[in-house]
């Protein structure tokens, strides 16, 4: 505003000595959204992104282009903010170390992402404290898959340990005479490995929970995710199942996540079996895509929330402001333009939220945007972001 | 993600070419709340500013520092933007008719401005399509205000034509004896001044409607705004009048938008007479104080439909998701560090959706930031609003 005019040298006394400073490794759109909470709430945000054509650099306060394991790029962004977070499950804690050692706080910690990257000690780790997940064994030769599925019966599914993702790095063994490929197809040689029992699902279910460094949390309702090609497709929030399911699910990932000693948002990937147990599958140490649906359903998104939590302050409410919502992710079709045809369509569906996140470019299956509806019954709020999801189009030319 | 890796050089070759690019003058909270929602349809922004310290500064994706008035860098501006829009009143349509002479769309346009910025002007406007407003005169010296005041009565309310705001700009002339003094107060040998009728209403209304160039519009509940010391405090969503008031102003304001050819969202600030009377008091060519609620209440806020409408995309609903809100601002109290003291323990309040805007310095009543609640009736989402409020101050050492 035109009265609101003060001359630079006076600015320059107060500028950059107050706001609270978020930096986050990573400039996906797990980072972009957690940027849009904090500047609301008046943070700044400084990104750290191998590129700067990132969603989150478009809107980050600052924005450094480095490696995530570069110790000299993970310091310059320590000491340019007050706490430092991260936006994937990946990264490499012996580097990320460096910032903690530097005295700014990382959240979550790289003792938290240990627990959790290399997930045969994530399952050992729920194990320890008596959450049932799927039978999983380490193997360190082909032979040793066989020796579990005489024990647990075939089908099995072979896994890597580390940077598995959407479906990748996993393979499903149905007898001895597929061990090889199986073998051949995750690198055994190379990559370690462990193999689980195949675990056959009537829904696969997941939460949201948020947790402070002094163990205060917020728990999001339970929700269904429905996959496609091992990628998140579709979330029903609060899932369809009976209360004590959801009671049950609740408990559970609250208890995985104190396990990791976790802080900030995290998603919880739970299975509901035939038989009407849950089981944890997965953890991540981050938001999470069955959690986008919070931004337009609940009182404090998952990405306030974590804000909140890695900044010290109080977590906010994470009930749902409708009965029910549900939202479905954007993929792309093929390598193109990261913006969408038909935008202007979807948005002339009534009650549909739309979410784009301004990717430089579209990939098959890559996310790059998504959809939700809150509404009074599932259904209804599933026609509405099915009807504007299907006039968005990633990787076409308009 | 990791598995998002792209090297640059094919990302070059998407990169700038396809997000849709919404141009702002101005950088302050606005600009910043405006940007928020563009980011999240997928769009860049790029904001001009006379300094790079601004609110909306921080989360732009280009900022550009120059004057609002001249000419390069408006050109500059409009070359690196799809579509260009303001964030105040105040600017020179003379100046910003560059843009439009570009080829680059311009909402508001100068039109619009033009029949809004001389408060003159804007009121013959409104008389010409039958609106009610308080009677008003042009002054040329101060013998005119005497006159005017024998048809009307004492006090009168004498006012400059252009750059008034908040109280400023504004002499209440209780009678003939004072009419110098107001002259002077006012310049009226430099100043173009008017006079206009002492309006005595017992509430003051404001509502927010949002237009496309297509004539098409939304229009959000009428909402009660308290000032204190001539600047918005507190709005209540929707009015506590009766529905026939309401549907009344809603009336009157759409025809105010239609009177000046609006497009993009505007405020339109009312007064509710004694006599149950509603008149246009003023018209905002921008996103507008009372409607901030709209974030946390309404399906789509004003500042999303903003975006939509000047992008030329549908507009989303202005139907709130609670029975009411209340919104409170939070005014700097004195000079001092942009960033509040407080913030943690505002947060702590439940139903408290805190907003910050991150500007550099803190003055006496500057708008620093707002707190909004959403409820079922309008005292219990004020008493949350006020008690998150006076936890938060502005212009304090920590």
């Amino acid at each position: 505003m035109m009265y609101e005019t003060y001359d630079n040298e006076i600015l320059n006394e107060f500028r950059g000595i107050s706001h609270p400073r978020l930096g986050v490794v990573g400039g996906g759109q797990l980072a972009k959204m957690t940027a849009l909470a904090a500047l609301q709430l008046g943070c700044e945000v400084i990104v750290l992104e191998r590129n700067n054509y990132s969603p989150a650099a478009q809107l980050a306060t600052q924005s450094l282009v480095g490696n995530w394991d570069d110790p000299e790029a993970l310091i310059k962004l320590a000491s340019k903010t007050d706490v430092v977070s991260i936006e994937n499950e990946f990264l490499d804690p012996d580097a990320l170390e460096i910032i903690e050692k530097s005295g700014r706080p990382l959240y979550p910690s790289t003792a938290t992402l240990r627990r959790i990257q290399d997930k045969l000690i994530q399952k050992q780790t729920l194990t320890e404290v008596g959450l049932e997940t799927p039978r999983y064994a380490p193997v360190t030769r082909a032979q040793d898959i066989v020796t579990f599925a005489e024990a647990s019966g075939w089908p099995v599914v072979l896994k890597t340990r580390r940077n598995g993702y959407d479906g990748n790095g996993n393979f499903t063994v149905s007898g001895a005479a597929e061990v090889s490929a199986a073998w051949r197809a995750l690198d055994g040689n190379q990559r370690a490995l462990y193999v689980e029992e195949f675990c056959e699902f009537t829904k696969e279910l997941a939460t949201i929970i948020t947790r402070r460094i002094d163990g205060s949390v917020v728990q999001y309702p339970v929700v269904e995710t429905v996959q496609s090609n091992h990628i998140c497709h579709l979330v029903r929030a609060p899932a369809p199942v009976s209360g004590e399911i959801a009671k049950q699910a609740a408990h559970r990932a609250l208890k995985a996540i104190e396990a990791i000693d976790g802080v900030g948002s995290f998603g919880v990937e739970m299975f509901l079996t035939r038989d009407g147990r849950v089981m944890i599958n997965e953890l991540a140490p981050r938001v999470h895509n069955s959690g986008h649906y919070t931004i337009d359903a609940c009182v404090c998104s998952q990405f306030e929330n974590h804000v909140r939590a890695v900044m010290g302050w109080p977590l906010g409410s994470p009930e749902m402001v409708s009965p029910v919502a549900v939202m479905v992710n954007l993929l792309g079709s093929r390598r193109g333009p990261g913006a969408p045809s038909g935008r202007d369509r979807a948005l002339g569906v009534s009650g549909a939220h739309v979410h784009i996140y301004g990717k430089a470019m579209s990939g098959s299956g890559r996310k790059m945007g998504h959809i939700t509806a809150v509404g009074k019954n599932l259904d209804e709020a599933e026609q509405i972001t099915r009807q504007a999801a299907d006039l968005i189009q990633f990787g076409v030319s308009k």
